[in-house]
């Protein structure tokens, strides 16, 4: 090439915060180091990036070997690079925050991740590096972005009822909503479609809903702005 | 250091986006390559990450070698690290943001740089690298950011009229709002305060405002969500 670059270079890595709802509470996947440094702690799912790989397909790479999960919704949330955030040099990360529904199970670790597990999202474990500052900033990006984006319904399976819906909203959002308001505003929805079935177990059957893409994305296109 | 990485490293740099508002329309400040590759080109100002420099830093520092600016509202945006987007080779860039008041004017290029100017965002020149990608995805996020962060502000003067407020956000947002409606929701804002000027050279002298950043953390703080 005509005009490269022999200036020192930071080291690239990926980090995937993994969000997860089990009805109750907001959970996270975390690994647990299979190598130094921090060697048996607990952190994020992530790793070097590839020179040929592209940012996202990367995260998504390491998700998959380190825990299984493939084919999520997953979005690119900030880069980290303070000086100092890792102990073997310079290390920039690009940090990437997923949303999994509840019927997805992480399967197992590799080399570098011993082990994959959910925890509750305040209740965690010490992180490895700058991790938990990577978590705080993905939290507050998943409270502001559920406000304006349908983003909720991906930690929600295919088809849910209303009360699982706002059991979610408050688990993020860390407080009560009302209800009658709520129903109101998702009333107004016409991409938040009844289905057929209803959720067993009860004896009051509550009605199952579906999340339309297609019905939300026609919407979108002509300028509605979600708000729930 | 006991753990280091010897795999071959993309290289690092940052780009910023940096926003203006002549009062009519939004401006984007572009800098004219003074190097290869694109030599004569316009792109967005940036530059290589320094090693024991932190991400915000080196945006701030070649936002001020190459258009002279300092001190502006900066953000980051989003990370782009495509293979090929770069003709020199892997190279990663880390997006930045910025909202630069109207008095603040951009003073020169350096060798880097050998021009700075302003043009407006529905008319610009090609751009060097994925330069246009990038420009898009930030005026993607101001148009969501505007909507439920008081970020506006940072690009009209200390002292502003609520003509002008409202101007700016038809700028962003690309279409004409109500008067009234959005006059409603400034009135129940205590963060937009009355000051004792007015603009002048009106027959019908317009009431000057300012936004009272104190005010606002005091309701964010207390759990208040701006939307306008």
């Amino acid at each position: 090439m005509a005009h490269t670059y022999e200036y020192p270079r930071p080291a690239l890595t990926v980090d995937c915060v993994v969000f997860g709802f089990d009805g109750a509470g907001l959970q996270v996947l975390l690994i647990r180091r299979g190598l130094e440094p921090f060697l048996g702690a607990w952190a994020l799912p992530g790793g070097f990036v590839h020179m040929e790989e592209d940012l996202e397909a990367a995260a998504r790479r390491e998700l998959e070997e380190e825990t299984g999960l493939k084919g999520v919704f997953l979005e690119q949330l900030e880069t980290f690079g303070a000086p100092g955030r890792d102990p073997r040099g310079r290390v920039v990360s690009v940090a990437y925050f997923a949303l999994v529904r509840p019927d997805r199970n992480p399967a197992r670790g590799d080399t570098d991740a011993s082990e994959a597990a959910w925890f509750p999202a305040d209740k965690l474990p010490e992180l490895a590096f700058d991790h938990s500052v990577i978590l705080t900033t993905a939290l507050e990006r998943l409270r502001g972005k559920i406000r304006y984006q349908p983003v909720g319904f991906e930690l929600l399976p295919e088809s849910f009822t209303l009360t699982q819906l706002q059991a979610l909203y408050e688990a993020i959002l860390g407080r009560g909503l009302d209800k009658r308001n709520f129903r109101k505003k998702l009333g107004a929805f016409d991409f938040v479609v009844e289905t057929q079935g209803f959720a067993g177990g009860s004896h009051r059957p509550a009605r199952l809903h579906r999340f339309d893409h297609d019905k939300y994305e026609a919407l979108r296109s002509k300028g509605f702005l979600f708000e729930l």
